[in-house]
């Protein structure tokens, strides 16, 4: 990488705890291009200084991750259909000095189901009601499926979520019916605390014809290794980092990324 | 220099025009000294914006340039008792969150008058009444000069500043007593209009002992290149740049610079 110089465009994420995910990613994709660009993760305690701080130094694009997804919308200018029907931002680009607002999981999440056709009269179980839930949901809808249990101990945002779009919600496992798809949208299997806990029972995860984990750390989530063992079509959550970020990437910068390019930007951005 | 990551700490510049000085200095070092931080040159048209992004996204530490010198001193919560003397202030660190400014051209200024060995008995011709000049001027004064006239055509800012330390004021050079030392900081000599134009006359060149310009691009103007042939002793605008600069690496990274790793990174930040 070059030293940096006073012209480079500046990206940045906002998060209350930032990952290098996102900075390798970009910054590695700047250096292959030759893009004049920079990009580095921040957290805050006061989103509305850093949104006043993005406007007053041009920043180009910002990644919003944890717990700022809903509380930036009102202080950006423009919020994209697809983003405003879900609630929950992930991307903010600043086309000199207007914000506009995207959710690249979303269009991730859409785009992994069709490269992997997801077939829409498949019956889904979706675990948890959260932000990303809400982009997942969303999804599927997009997607043209009509059968989807959303399955949320919440009480309030399990059965909000299966409302928005027409679906069912089941508060536990045990109550939801069969299904052919299982998309895990809960910390179950990730990193940490419940690093071993697999997101649905061994005999669904063996009947089912595809499993989904969005749960990116550890890529090989105790689901996505049992639906691999399954046989099952799997879709991990690597799969959906990396595409958001790349939507992310052509929306800052302009250019469009091939399969490759996100390929190895992703390897390289998990690779520390 | 190795690809940005999450944990750098980032220091900024604001200027009207930023030029590439600062953001290749600060970097070249970063680089040679290992440290985990990252440079890079902003403008702005809203500076009490800015400084809400400086705060909400912890950056480290901001230098100031025109228009934007005094303009900030409200926006801090410290001013050191140099700088505030001065009413200008070029440094800003952010210590979690207290934001205290300084002059480190007043500092550069102080150094090279000790490093040079000008003496305090000397007299003085000054040309200018910005808010450089109120650095140099107040430089002088620390350094124990008694004898020192400011030459400036503005009838309010030239006897404010020379009354404030208690010299004289004339309006043009010809009026001005004769000296040992001649200080230009007004854009006489700077690349653009003025490129060709030699500060002070001829002979009180070639009658001069020392002879400082402030301006730094050329490195070498005309009144150095005077001062030069004259065998006076210079001091150049290259040197109080990189000398500020320098003071302010060592506020924003607590590392003390060698003479030495100061050359070659200025040589650096000027060489493109």
């Amino acid at each position: 990488m070059p030293i940096l110089n006073k012209d480079m465009q500046v990206c940045i994420s906002l998060a209350a705890r930032p990952s290098n995910i996102g900075t390798r990613f970009h910054n590695f994709l700047y250096d292959e291009l030759g893009l004049n660009f920079a990009y580095k993760a921040f957290t805050t305690t006061d989103l509305a200084g850093a949104v006043t701080g993005i406007r007053a130094l041009g920043i180009r694009g910002c990644s919003v991750s944890m717990p700022f997804k809903e509380a930036i919308i009102p202080l950006v200018d423009v919020v994209e259909e697809s983003a405003a029907a879900i609630q929950s931002i992930n991307t903010v680009v600043n086309d000199g000095g207007v914000l506009t607002a995207s959710n690249t999981d979303y269009e991730a999440v859409a785009s992994l189901l069709r490269t992997h056709e997801v077939d829409p009269t498949a019956r889904v179980l979706l675990r948890g009601s959260g932000g990303m839930a809400k982009a997942v949901t969303a999804a599927f809808r997009g997607a043209g499926s009509e059968q989807l249990t959303v399955v949320a101990r919440n009480t309030t945002t399990g059965p909000a979520l299966a409302e928005q779009y027409g679906f069912d919600w089941v508060a536990t496992e045990q109550e939801a019916p069969e299904a052919d798809v299982l998309v895990n949208v809960t910390p179950l299997g990730m990193r940490g605390a419940d690093e071993d806990a697999l997101a649905f029972a061994q005999d669904r995860v063996e009947a089912a014809s595809t499993v989904f984990d969005v749960v990116a750390f550890p890529s090989e989530t105790p689901l996505v290794r049992a639906g691999r063992t399954a046989g099952a079509r799997v879709i991990t959550g690597t799969e959906v980092i990396a595409l958001q970020a790349a939507r992310q990437f052509e929306r800052y910068t302009g250019v469009a990324l091939t399969d490759d390019q996100v390929r190895r930007a992703s390897e390289f951005s998990r690779a520390e």
